[in-house]
């Protein structure tokens, strides 16, 4: 986090030093640093309570639904059947929050590296941390990366809900990483992975998606918007086995599910696919069309 | 402009006090003061060449074609012959440009009240500004809302490229300007309008909604991202005296006309018009839906 001179309290965080994305801020609610990295949590004047990890924006309550919402439903809506979902990383509990949402889920295994990430956050976001409660849910403090190479679970679904390809989250963009990933999921098995933004970061794109493309039958990458993230517009990756986020997607299903949604519905999940001319060619080599 | 007070000379764009977009630069390449406004253009590190009006950020020569090509192509691909067009505002000239690569267009009257902004673009933006000297435009440096009152020429499509409702933009979101505008349009006419930040700007957008849904059969709004904005996410107005931009849309037509576009396609044209549900309901009594 870092100060501005200006009398009035702002958090910038600056990408690339290129461009910043600034948020006033009424004061700091928490701040402590972990074996990994420092984590602050801000109360700020227009977008809720804000996490911070080493600076970084992770979340702010004000948006945060945009990408738990894009996350969570988009995969959970294309599997025929998601029972057993994976979540690697996800501290603040937002994807675990959607992921329950889904009655057929039975089990979660949520695997953090840092639990002071939790806690902070079960102290200072409730309402994004809320779900870690849910006896569907197992929560592991433990390496992500050792997690997918020693476990012999199987599930449908994998969201590696990771920070930024640096620090801690650095091995969760290998391709080791990747294929242990894909054997724990069964022959359905998607696997979702933040994949960083289009404008500013495609050389991390072609990396993931290179490390990716061996695993899996089908890659495709989605966007939704952010406040938070250098930019705005964002992207998941959409890593599959089998299914396809189009022509598997039952719309009639998503909508019977009813689920409280504030930014994710049928239309909004097709249209995400949609990809900017630029976009489509920085990765033409690497995704599947449809 | 604000001044940033670090060493490095950075443009930061506060929006309502609340939130920050900042973006390095080399140098000031133009300043000057009209009737209107102050006009600056910076060099910056990463975003090319940048127009600022009263030191808000207006476009970049890095995302500048997102704006653009969305301004422009939606409603030109959605129109069943259009051969006239109105340009209100689009000083910059990104919006003519654009207009102006489809060869069935015969005549842009662009309406720019301020000369200072087109003699800036000329010099310093050169990629923006060159569609200027088409012999198909004519360029009046006039009032826009004189002009549609006043004017009885008729047009296919008029585009409203304005900046947000302060200053010398604001009359161009009223009624009376809405209706005159439509009184120009033939009878398959779409009146395209810069609508704002969905996440930032819901009162707004109430407003121009409401003060087109008299004067139009049809209303929608269509989403773009930007990198220059607050939020990420920006919007247009879609009315129409009758085509509609899905189903009267031919995907077939935008992709044999084969323009060079870097944003636009025949699937973005429609993933535009998803709304997230929480924008879909700030404004579901004021739109049409599909």
């Amino acid at each position: 986090m870092e100060e501005d001179t200006t009398p009035a309290l702002w958090v910038y965080e600056r990408h690339k030093d290129i461009t910043a994305l600034g948020f006033k801020v009424e004061a700091t609610l928490f701040s402590g640093r972990s074996e990994y990295q420092n984590v602050d949590i801000v109360e700020t004047v227009a977008h809720g309570r804000m996490l911070l990890n080493d600076g970084i924006v992770m979340i702010s309550e004000r948006d945060e639904f945009c990408y738990h919402e894009m996350i969570a439903h988009v995969p959970l809506f294309t599997h025929p059947d998601p029972r057993r979902v994976l979540i690697i990383g996800g501290g603040d509990g937002g994807t675990a929050r959607e992921v329950l949402r889904h009655p057929g889920v039975e089990r979660v295994v949520m695997v953090e590296i840092d639990k002071l990430v939790v806690d902070a956050c079960r102290e200072h976001m409730p309402s994004v941390s809320g779900a870690l409660d849910d006896p569907r849910l197992t929560l592991l403090y433990e390496d992500g990366v050792q997690y997918v190479k020693e476990s012999d679970e199987r599930f449908d679904i994998a969201v590696i809900d990771s920070t930024d390809p640096v620090g801690p989250a650095a091995p969760l963009f290998d391709s080791a990483f990747y294929g242990n990933t894909a054997t724990l999921l069964g022959e359905d098995g998607i696997m979702i992975t933040q994949s960083e933004s289009p404008f500013y970061d495609p050389e991390i794109q072609r990396s993931m998606f290179g490390n990716q493309r061996a695993h899996f039958k089908r890659l495709h990458m989605y966007l939704f918007s952010t406040l938070t993230y250098p930019g705005g517009l964002w992207s998941f990756g959409f890593a599959s086995k089998g299914p396809c986020p189009l022509s598997d997607f039952d719309p009639e299903r998503a909508t019977a599910a009813g689920l409280p949604t504030r930014y994710y519905n049928p239309e909004m999940h097709r249209a995400a696919f949609a990809l900017p001319t630029f976009v489509t060619e920085q990765l033409s080599d690497l995704l599947d069309r449809f």
